[in-house]
């Protein structure tokens, strides 16, 4: 079956506000879910809206989130027989953009909002995948550089898939875009590049000093 | 009245896993506020959660949230008398926690959850204060060195505020702790760190040449 290149918008993924910044081409939201390195889960708790930060990877069309079988929304999760009602949203913060007034102030950002139902995965076979995914998400190839865990740390692991359907990207890039009578006021205007930098890496204490350093992480990029 | 250098924990605050993680101190809440560039904020919409990026200032004990009145929390806000519930988090990500098991990857962090009922800021004197302060969290000294808002673009801004009576903080520090019987195994462990790290300032391209970048970008810190 031919894969559409596109999501189709819904209303819950119109934005109210700035929609020609909304994408809904897979490529630019697969390609910023898999540059950040965290996402932000929405449910609803008891009482009232939580939001939680976590890593997650994605597979396909399928975004996964995990954690611990006693973490709050595997709980949640658990007790959802028809699935978990979620918002996963993700971002990347690319620059500030300074304009001459406040309001038009701005940021150059990438961001996704995943909404859906989730499911808790039951399948070991899915699980295990999905944790791969996991652990490469954070560095890719660290999954066959480290040891997959055993059957009680897999028992003691919830993980959530949330299919990519209702998703939609907003992309703001560029400069600021001040009204013209402001043009001639005296402040500097433009844009602050930011991008997440790694650092060197620090071994261990109780690693063996001749362990070298993997080249996933000496040479460590997030795009 | 003196001020409580700790926030209560509430049965919303306390989280189920890792609770020694778990800070309660106003310095270090606010210290990650301050420093978190962007928050997400989730609440309750129509089709279930919502979780949106969007840009805080913290001034004292109140969290404040901005954007156009045709956005989607601002129209949620305005239709809620007694204040919209909302989680706000905020997440700085200091580093990839690298173990030798699958199930010992962490991530070094510092995460603050804020809950409660936002309310919409009617008073055109906090309004400012807080738009202000909004302008100086993207950059300090940044709203006395732009133009404030006129009356018609003060109009078309809403502000939410949320009182950080329940809120707390998770913080991730230190190296990876991995089982005794996993040591010899031959993987490297330890940590990447991980900033977010400002570039060379990029003038907007209608920008006078002989315009100096101010101090405050020249030698940009968030923390």
């Amino acid at each position: 079956m031919e894969r559409q290149l596109m999501y189709a918008p819904t209303a819950r993924t119109v934005p109210t506000r700035y929609r020609e910044r909304a994408r809904y081409d897979r490529a630019t939201v697969h390609g910023i879910l898999d540059e950040a390195l965290v996402c932000h889960v929405g449910f609803g708790g008891d009482g009232g809206p939580v939001v939680l930060p976590t890593i997650h990877a994605r597979v396909d069309e399928t975004l996964y989130l995990h954690g611990s079988t006693g973490s709050h929304p595997m709980i949640a999760a658990a007790g959802a027989p028809d699935g978990l009602p979620v918002c996963v949203t993700a971002t990347l913060v690319d620059g500030l953009v300074l304009a001459r007034s406040w309001m038009h102030h701005s940021m150059e950002f990438r961001s996704v909002v995943a909404v859906g139902s989730a499911r808790l995965v039951r399948d070991d076979d899915e699980k295990l995948r999905a944790l791969a995914a996991v652990v490469d998400h954070v560095a890719r190839g660290r999954s066959t550089d480290s040891r997959p865990p055993n059957a009680r740390e897999l028992a003691a692991t919830a993980v959530l898939a949330l299919d990519l359907l209702e998703v939609s990207a907003k992309v703001r890039t560029g400069g600021p875009v001040d009204d013209e009578e402001d043009l001639t006021l005296p402040h500097w205007a433009g844009v602050l590049p930011l991008t997440l930098q790694p650092g060197l890496p620090v071994a261990a204490t109780d690693l063996d000093p001749a362990t070298p350093v993997p080249p996933y992480l000496a040479e460590y990029r997030r795009a």
